[in-house]
């Protein structure tokens, strides 16, 4: 049974590595170079988009900003999952939010902006401080600006307008001030949507970021009445999309209630502890749901952290010595901050979780995995 | 990292699967048709064995029986674990049972047969029912007789003859003859030997064998006296072949007492289960080992069955909708009674695993998997 996925990046190499035994071959389209490469070996086929389609049981993405044209060339096929809405929504906030609202799901209160009144207009309504995003591309930090005092306001404005007037009239750009709520910690729930309709939520996870990139995420340390949140919040976003396929949600904890920051449609960076730490990992089950096999286990086999691997140039091997420790690489050419890799560690419970993370600390710099140490001492005194 | 696995089959193909995360690439050369492959996308590269050689980093088996050749031009290179010692007491039962008694690891009362007189003081001293076995090649139950009455010796001798003169100076044949153990099951014991010489030992598992092949293996049931004992003969076995890597032990039980059947200098049918029941598959260890990384935790995650998928043209996709359970398909041409994959079922307790195997069974014709059935009534019962 042969996947191609859009995307020829560590997600799709990992849910190659993740269904092969499932007797799935997965094949990659670079978008960039408009080639078709095994994202594990890397190797460059001499075949075409458009020959992979046709010759794929089913069609994936591993990112949200894939060219329109490609795009259609998928959908038209009948075999992409979770399928251009879904992945149009998750690359464009102002689609995102008109989903939450029909969904019912909560968020922080925003409001669209696609011309200078409306700016004005938040600012009164909203109140200070704002977080800004560009509705398209951007990712990861980028696109964003932080509105603190009324004098910012012109000199930000003069940015967002650039991006506004770069945009077109078949694609039109625009922006999303948010309300910036001071939140308690981000969390992120992920789960598969059978072609059945059939849900399965895996346990919500926390997150760290460091300048608006993610460093590390455990599991296994959450209540139910949390968990419960989360699981509806899955579950209304899921079949209003009427999706298939594995999606993530971010949100952040504001005393105990959840407000979505976003959505993913597709296999996210803080479900690969799933890899080590539930029956099916999150590959595996994107691969069964968008194949129409049946879909996993989600639940926890151990409390599991995954701590991620940004720019370096390998992983030290030692950390393979620390119980229930493995790394994952993905074989890109190392660049400052691009993720290069990631480590999962597994326990039987917190208290030895947080042990098992007090000697990774001991083994990872500081300054190249912040949150280590300090994610150690809390489980311990836990 | 590069790694070149001796044989091309599934083992290689798991193995492959298994460390491609730890930035371990793993091609495969198969000694029949004297090429170098990608066991997992059956690719055929165009290098020579010589030039595999070179360039890889650590050399490995997936088989015993390689021929001379190939086996000297990876012992010269001094990457190759286990080593030729190692592979060629794999191989041939007069090297194994040596090895048993150099390291005083029981096994069944035995004699070695190299002309007839010897076969006749065998009967005499061991006593009927004998098993007899070609000390070199066969597998899977090929090359075995059973004397069970005077009357046959005859019979089997000439059988026995044609073997042994079939032999050369350089390579003689011999013959094991055994006597017959009424044994109350067969188990096995998988386990790890590091470069530094550490030995990680996986749980105890308990195989069932249907004509010679094995069909079903379970892990999770065994008590402690018992896996003491498996423990000790893998150090003592590991350590007197100064062993790297991953090796398996088969074993009779005999009221609790546990006899050395044969040893499998490589990762082994009888601990695929490992992939889904432990915490570092036996196919990472082995990848860890052999390229000096630090070995993994081989301690059970939760208990857990194999069903092997023999002769199969596929597995049905139903299994995957039994909680807990995964499939797993080589990718190879279906023939009868070939290993075409098989089936991990984990639980978090044994009359758990019952229940999933009881599901299984119904799913699972019992000609094409024998015993399902049977095990899963006498887990729920236990």
């Amino acid at each position: 049974m042969k996947v191609l996925v859009l995307g020829a990046g560590q997600l799709a190499r990992m849910m190659s590595l993740a269904s092969t035994h499932l007797g799935i071959s997965v094949l990659a389209y670079d978008v960039g170079s408009k080639q078709v490469i095994n994202p594990v070996t890397f190797e460059v086929k001499s075949t075409t988009l458009e020959q992979e389609v046709e010759q794929s049981y089913a069609i994936t993405a591993e990112f949200e900003h894939i060219p329109e044209d490609v795009l259609n060339i998928c959908q038209q096929s009948g075999k992409f999952f979770p399928g251009a809405e879904s992945i149009a929504t998750g690359g464009d906030r102002s689609k995102e939010k008109a989903l939450l609202d029909n969904a019912h799901v909560p968020c922080a209160p925003y409001a669209l902006i696609t011309e200078k009144q409306a700016f004005i207009n938040a600012i009164d309504e909203l109140g200070l401080p704002l977080v800004i995003k560009t509705c398209q591309a951007g990712y990861d930090g980028k696109g964003q600006w932080r509105l603190k005092t009324p004098d910012d306001a012109e000199q930000i404005w003069s940015e967002m307008k650039d991006f506004l007037d770069s945009g077109t009239e078949a694609a039109p750009h625009s922006i999303i001030a948010e309300k910036m709520i001071p939140f308690d910690r981000e969390v992120s729930i992920i789960g598969v949507r059978a072609r059945d309709g059939q849900c399965k939520v895996y346990p919500l996870t926390e997150n760290q970021h460091t300048n608006g990139v993610l460093t590390l995420s455990i599991a296994g340390k959450e209540k139910a009445a949390i968990q419960a949140q989360a699981e509806s919040a899955f579950e209304k976003l899921a079949t209003e999309l009427n999706y298939v396929g594995v999606l993530a949600i971010e949100f952040f904890d504001v005393g105990g209630q959840l407000l979505v920051n976003e959505i993913a449609p597709r296999v996210h960076n803080s479900g690969h502890w799933t890899q080590q730490g539930a029956h099916t990992s999150q590959f595996e089950n994107h691969m069964r749901a968008i194949t129409g096999l049946p879909v996993g286990s989600t639940k926890l086999v151990r409390p599991t952290a995954m701590i991620n691997v940004l720019g370096q140039p390998s992983i030290p091997y030692t950390v393979l010595g620390v119980q229930n420790c493995t790394s994952h690489w993905y074989g890109k050419e190392s660049k400052p901050g691009r993720k290069m890799g990631h480590i999962n560690v597994s326990a039987d419970n917190l208290h030895e979780l947080g042990e098992r993370l007090a000697e990774l600390a001991e083994l990872l710099p500081e300054d190249d995995y912040p949150g280590v140490s300090v994610t150690s001492h809390a489980l311990i005194l836990n």
